[in-house]
């Protein structure tokens, strides 16, 4: 069972601020160089997370829309919406299945399995509107792939979380969460655990993978150009953990 | 529109243990007296963020299970699934609404439009299994009226969050929300706003509240009888904002 903290630490987020990334660039290399000009040095028991589009960007998951061929079906729902026929066309081709398409919302399953807005498919924070950028085509790899290289250079194992906004139902705004996982389980493990009065937990798994996405979503924003953040203090639970275990199965969700 | 920062700043979060908490104690003497035994001080800028339960506590929301008389549709859904019926009552009795109800998972819309599974009855951290925690009355104004309690003693007033765990469909585990909010925006708005590209954002709010919540989930834990932390360094958007701005209405609600 995954270690559980039994005494509260002061957390800290620091932002790692790292300029513009192109399709050549090791992205590991840009994260030395970003922590090398703003001092910072990694420690063991620390967490980078990364917002997905850095990511997506160094590897090369970025289309022009010049070169987008938009469907009919793309350009039927686009018209009636007032959208983007190419992004939608993206969206729709990144979507493993159509989980609701009504008031120019389109929700999917994407080929990973995640449900999000047009499949993931992102226009802002790109080349401003020629170009769309989609997700890491298997963000779990992304993220062992980063720690790998982070472990190569600077000899120390970190989590590395790669994250995105989703919007969610019954809440109003997005939140980021993680959609790529290494180095830790994605969840805090209550389960058989007791509280102070003795008193079995029910109800047992926290997401904290999805709790740290959100801390980067809090210190990075969206018009910082700050695409990760270095967490500092959080006790995590070791693990060989994937961003596909927050998935919830078909068969247990109760809203499919 | 809120004030959005354009420079990323660190963020941390200081966890205030606070020890036990009965009905005749005011909350306020209570974060008093932790601030003083930590040798914390509040500072302009900080966020206060409390799990629910220490505040339904102090306001007597705690219902000795003892006392329950389960109701007959309690009693069935409890038997076929081996929970307490008096919890299942006090869950059926605080919902406005039956969300889902299937395979031992209750999910209701609560009296304050929350939903949430068991309408947020809990009977962990309480007492060992003798009474059931109800969410807050109204915690926006139980947030509303801590804020209003520091800055009478503190001079300075910080915007208090009161969190809860929530579990979400499609994805596994929970992760803390804001069930109440006084003194900023529970959004940060992106409206009309342009990237560095020029590019103008669509999707546009981000849930903040939640995500300062998801910290409190954190860095509180919970087995650590930690019940509260201080969030510094989050450029927040002041404002009169409730919780209640985080639900989405019905009309909106694809999922409904």
């Amino acid at each position: 069972m995954p270690h559980i903290p039994e005494k509260a630490a002061e957390l800290r987020a620091i932002p790692l601020p790292m300029g513009a990334i192109v399709p050549s660039d090791s992205i590991v290399e840009k994260i030395s160089a970003a922590l090398k000009s703003h001092r910072l040095r990694l420690l063991v028991g620390d967490i980078l997370v990364l917002k997905h589009k850095i990511v997506s960007k160094a590897e090369g998951r970025v289309v022009a829309l010049g070169d987008v061929k938009a469907s009919p079906a793309a350009r039927r729902w686009a018209k009636a919406h007032d959208l983007d026929p190419r992004v939608s066309h993206l969206a729709l081709a990144e979507a493993r299945r159509i989980v609701r398409q009504r008031n120019g919302v389109l929700i999917t399953e994407t080929r990973h399995g995640w449900i999000c807005a047009n499949s993931g498919v992102d226009v802002s924070n790109v080349d401003g509107g020629k170009s769309a950028v989609l997700l890491p085509a298997d963000a779990d790899r992304s993220a062992a792939n980063i720690r790998r290289g982070l472990k190569k250079k600077f000899r120390i194992g970190i989590p590395v979380i790669i994250s995105d906004s989703f919007g969610r139902p019954w809440r109003e705004g997005l939140t980021d969460v993680a959609i790529g996982v290494a180095g830790m389980s994605v969840f805090r493990d209550y389960r058989g655990r007791r509280d102070g009065f003795g008193y079995s937990l029910r109800v047992s798994l926290e997401a904290v993978a999805d709790e740290l996405a959100g801390v980067a979503g809090l210190v990075c924003g969206k018009l910082t150009g700050v695409p990760a953040c270095i967490i500092r203090g959080f006790i995590f639970a070791e693990g060989r953990g994937s961003a596909k275990d927050l998935i919830r199965p078909a068969a247990r969700d109760l809203f499919r």
